[in-house]
């Protein structure tokens, strides 16, 4: 194994803390009171169909910024909530604000005394480059699925990966909270390491049901990770 | 401005320096007597023009790393200097090991506080983030020429920098130790840093004529420029 491609969303930055954070300042910046936390959800679950109508090429290829910006549109309609362009814009770019988890920075520098690292995310480059920026992630390359204008799970974006930085597919081990997407890097002939984010999906969700020889590392954390890669 | 886009191959890195140690370690070690400050600036003279083949479409598609290789074998043979492929790819890939400047970490540390800042080389993407690792440069994102498919000075490198960021093209600052590169970042509406690297081909070369009003910005190292943008 020569490098390690980092899902982000879920996997490196808890993004719905962050987008609740984010909501709620909204909102009281406007005197509103909604259900901040199902709203979150509601945008984070407008996602991947979304995406899904891109891979399947009913849309053109559309960055996720944009993919964020339409759904968010959509749910403040729905909420009746009145918002300018440029307030629009801002709210949409909490994405590229996102924070870490606690044990993220921690261990990917770590890993990235042993490792190259990178991001393999379907966030868009700019996204993911001002995020690192905004949070400290110390990747050694921002890769995202818009380089191969391929969003996961599509083989094109693990393939892509490899091939930007001039290794196997086996050299690549993708490390993810969301089984889908490992066993997708699986099939393209990656290495898997599972990073278990039990509150990704919020207190109340149910965690996903990974045992220890379901992917090649099974891990707790990112500090869990270097400690079982020896880094 | 907000992202300085950097020129690498002598701009960053002193490829001259590096690219003569390791030649003169490589016949060290096979006992060979050549002019290798010679030998450099050859394998650095054939890169032009094997790019020029590549943007006039006479060439598929070619990574640096290749068009380096091909360059690099057919100089061997010249000089009378047999290698094997192990050995060939490892001295192929000093490139990969080039040492910066004096200067350019710590003005890049610096730049960095204020602006985003990122690789545009028309080296590949394994190869600068390669050279990032090795020589601790703190770029906040890797782009290269690769992931256009096109060589600067093609206006679609330029261009596809400010896409890749987000931003609009005079939003971005070109620094290039390099006027042709630079005259094409300013036709292509990026704005334009100068940065003298007088050793860049050695010490008897001419350095450019270069005077304070042909570019945005003229500075004398990464340290000035960072001086000269309150960084």
């Amino acid at each position: 194994m020569k490098a390690l491609a980092f899902d982000v969303f879920g996997t490196v930055v808890d993004w719905r803390s962050s987008i609740i954070g984010e909501l709620e300042a909204f909102g009281k910046s406007h005197g509103l009171q909604r259900d901040w936390p199902v709203f979150a959800d509601n945008w984070r679950a407008g996602y991947a169909p979304a995406m899904d109508r891109v891979r399947r090429g009913e849309l053109p290829w559309t960055r996720i910024d944009d993919l964020h910006r339409a759904i968010l549109v959509s749910l403040l309609e729905e909420a009746g909530v009145e918002a300018g362009p440029d307030e629009l814009d801002h709210l949409n770019r909490a994405w590229h604000r996102l924070d870490p988890w606690p044990d993220s920075v921690a261990g990917l520098r770590r890993l990235k005394q042993h490792y190259l690292i990178t991001t393999l995310s379907n966030g868009n480059v700019s996204l993911l480059t001002n995020m690192a920026k905004n949070a400290g992630l110390p990747w050694d390359c921002v890769i995202s699925a818009e380089l191969f204008r391929h969003y996961k799970p599509d083989l094109e974006a693990y393939h892509g990966c490899a091939d930007l930085l001039d290794i196997a597919p086996e050299e690549l081990t993708l490390v993810a909270a969301h089984p889908s997407d490992l066993r997708a890097a699986r099939a393209a002939g990656l290495g898997t390491a599972y990073v278990a984010r039990p509150l990704e999906y919020g207190p109340d969700a149910t965690p996903y049901d990974v045992t220890a020889d379901d992917f090649d590392i099974v891990a707790t954390d990112f500090v869990d990770l270097a400690d079982q890669l020896g880094a």
